[in-house]
């Protein structure tokens, strides 16, 4: 494999690093205690404290390799209900000890890691994975009463039986949490649209330090501030998502796809743009760059790659399919293959379709497997995404493209960045950009760090976000304190410190608490 | 005019009561004054103080009908710049003064009047109409900067020479201002995916007493809770909305249109909802009951009318009109004139399109003046409105109905209640209602504070809420302060105090202010 990849991506001498051994980890003991009466909830096992210290960035892989686990939690807690929740949460306010809701453990930006919690006695992972149930549904609505903790697997299992679908695919989808989804903002499968789970958020539960806070369901309202909103983003710095009402949809069973190919990115673009501005609104628009869709094998010849799709339950899509091919016709493209209509009304089980870019699908979930991979091999990877409007784009694009190729050179010699459209919508796109390069063992994370702040810098100083669907957490920290409002922050403070008084809950991530009324 | 409605509607011995003269009416004298630096921006002109007086609403026109002028603010402000809402802020709050943005003044709720400022020192009604350009158009993003004190149609009249249009009519569209449709969160043209005016902003601007929110104009981003949604439906109370980059549409060319006709107003209910989960996304799509459509000449044999329309500036719509119609028989409609389909290149001189539903539409916008003219005539006649589940809608329309249609017994004799589904989501319906009954002389507000409670009280009863696109201001109060999670309510006075901390702003509205910090 070493080999392979050595010769695939021009990098010399790779060879794999052997995973390291669970058992030759050292942590810390413990600085803290539950109490007994948690003894049902809360656990000290070594192997959980290993298995919740990091999220699956490639700062965290690489950490782990080095087996570096100084900043294990001191406890893991895997609530069964509410009231579980409320009993740690009680419990940790009352001792000063910070908790950390970990949801599936997929954060790539430190947002389920210890820190920023020194004036704490200790750190609580809260897991939420053993509250996965469907409670509820109602099927005049198109609503699914589900607990937060439910993965994505899981989600799909118990609503595919009912003809229903939340179709919410986000790339971690078979180790993530609806909660952790819910809690920053993840970005799914439908490209314009329902792109962020917000959309989809109906109602929600959260158990805070001061009690409950639950939204009522509504398809809508104009009642002041939207509590929702409040509560989805805000990375576990609130309180614990325990439950949400989500708008799930009827599995469809007309679908109309078509892969559109252009001889340059710029065309593409064009074409994405003109399609999201258009009004037919398709489920699925990615564009791939000549170098992904090579690595994906959707285009051999250097081809940037506009793969457009519509799905319903309930009409035929040839008026939207051959609309959105002639819109990209007219910026250049051609589909080769025509447009590829189906009927299928039978509920696969993979729960994702499952039709000719099967390739392209596997590919998307398993990129978060092969990164590992790819790290145990010595190559330095790693993605970010943003989104910009499109008369910022061209500049944006030019900017990161080659910030992030000279840091590549700068800290490993060769490299390169490639780049797609996750999402489009009327006023702007969602670039997607993965860089790799050779690492140097020992000296990943100083060039990692250092690649990271040159894309990051690129994406403020174009008037681009840090994140459309990555979240804040620790990491994207420096750059989105200079996105966001001052006075959010301190609004956004000043309300963190009316719910979770002690400031417990994920420190360090968003904001600095305000512990002690300090900023008036 | 009177003997037409007593016989219309019923009601005996209607006269029209006479216009009150402004020169009648007595105010007291303002309790304070503004300091000569501020004499370009802030007056204390009796004709200013008394048409800042009151909003729209039934109540309001009552009172003014009354000659009750009492609550008038002291002065009134007209900032033509953000620097000039800064100074009016800066100095409001350094005299313990309240300030109430006025918009258009067309609140129906008690939004923009003096109220709940008791332990302020006086009130200034802040009015933003002179600041109504468009400063920025982003062509290639479709996206408009706007001053916020623009009124509607002066906003179309200056998108229209780019062929841009923001398509966003609330009933009081020729009076209000995008100011205003943000902080209330006000519900337009589309009755599906841009319903609230919510969608159509891409950044926001906003002067508090703490210094200026200013947001990133991004088409979406997942870093943190969303700053635009903290201060979209802030009703005032966190800052005045000065600028506000807004998400244009390109004028529609194509539409296509189709009356649905059905027996029992059930069927259309079922329609509507199979319309709203099919994916197809009507830009229109209305229910009026058999009493609505007989009133707006729509019906007259007591169907019940649904409403569809579809509009796009980049294709035909025959599939999708077609497909909206084929969805609506197999309710049970039937569309005897068949869709009507038209294609128009020209800029309208109205902004609103102009085919052959000319009639609803100019009864929709006129709607607001006739409320004035049957006030005059004795009449008690309001509106509101409201969302909930599909599964929760046959239930709540029959308990608010019977609800209201017994209290206009119980004050009025008799009168009756009219029903419309104004915009329609996956998961459920917005009902509005109408109800209209004989005034007594000089009880008016006795009456309507009845019918009122009892139609409010029957939303909260049966999982509505409050407001779907009226806002909350002072007279929802009491139904959203228990529709809002309590902690909602803490954690948004504690945001007001870290950006008002004076609470001056528009006192009484959403929350109480936590003046003294006194909640923790």
């Amino acid at each position: 494999l070493g080999e392979q990849v050595s010769s695939l991506l021009d990098f010399d001498g790779l060879s794999v690093h052997p995973l390291p051994l669970l058992e030759d980890v050292e942590i810390p003991a413990p600085t803290i205690r539950a109490p007994s009466w948690l003894d049902r909830i809360v656990t000290s096992a070594r192997e959980e404290r290993l298995t919740h210290t990091y999220g699956k960035s490639y700062r965290d892989i690489v950490r782990a390799f080095r087996l570096s686990f100084e900043n294990a939690p001191d406890l893991v807690a895997r609530p069964e209900s509410e009231d579980d929740v409320a009993r740690v949460l009680d419990w940790a306010s009352g001792e000063d000890i910070a908790v950390v809701p970990y949801g599936g453990g997929t954060s790539v930006n430190g947002g389920v890691e210890a820190g920023g919690s020194e004036r704490l006695r200790g750190v609580v992972s809260l897991d939420t994975r053993r509250m996965g149930r469907v409670v509820e549904i109602d099927r005049q609505s198109l609503l699914a009463r589900v607990q937060a903790g439910v993965l994505g697997p899981e989600l799909e299992a118990q609503l595919r039986p009912h003809g229903l679908t939340l179709r919410h695919y986000p790339q971690s989808f078979e180790l993530s949490t609806l909660g952790g989804w819910i809690a920053t903002r993840a970005g799914g499968h439908f490209a314009t649209l329902y792109t962020h789970i917000d959309e989809l958020v109906a109602s929600v539960r959260m158990i805070t330090p001061s009690g409950l806070f639950a939204t009522r369901t509504l398809p809508a309202s104009g009642a002041g501030p939207s509590p929702d909103r409040l509560v989805i983003g805000s990375e576990g710095i609130l309180g614990v998502i325990t439950e949400a009402t989500m708008r799930v949809h009827v599995r469809p069973s007309f679908r109309a796809k078509a892969s559109i190919h252009f001889q340059r990115f710029e065309q593409g673009v064009a074409a994405a743009r003109a399609l999201a501005q258009s009004g037919l609104h398709p489920s699925n628009a990615r564009l791939l760059d000549g170098d992904e869709a090579l690595l994906n094998a959707v285009a051999l010849d250097g081809s940037s790659v506009l793969m457009v799709a519509f799905e319903s339950a309930d009409h035929p899509l040839e008026a939207w399919i051959e609309r959105a091919i002639a819109v990209a016709a007219s910026c250049g493209g051609a589909c080769p293959g025509g447009p590829r209509l189906s009927y299928s009304d039978e509920h696969r089980a993979d729960g994702r379709g499952g039709h000719a870019d099967e390739a392209w699908k596997s590919a998307f979930l398993e990129a978060p497997y092969l990164q590992s991979a790819l790290i145990s091999l010595g190559v330095l990877v790693d993605t970010f995404e943003t989104a910009c409007t499109w008369s910022r784009f061209e500049a944006l694009h030019q900017d990161v493209t080659q910030s992030v190729r000279s840091a590549l050179h700068r800290v490993a010699g060769k490299g390169r960045v490639t780049c797609r459209l996750t999402h489009i919508y009327p006023d702007g796109p969602a670039p997607y950009y993965t860089f790799i390069g050779p690492a140097k063992r020992g000296g990943e994370l100083e060039q990692w760090a250092e690649i990271k702040a040159a894309a990051s810098e690129a994406l403020m100083r174009n008037g681009a976000t840090i994140t459309h669907h990555h979240a804040v957490g620790r990491t994207h920290r420096p750059w989105y304190d200079r996105e966001r409002p001052d006075l959010f922050a301190s609004a956004l403070r000043a309300a963190k410190a009316s719910l979770d008084p002690k400031g417990i809950l994920n420190p360090g991530v968003l904001i600095d608490p305000q512990v002690d009324r300090d900023h008036t």
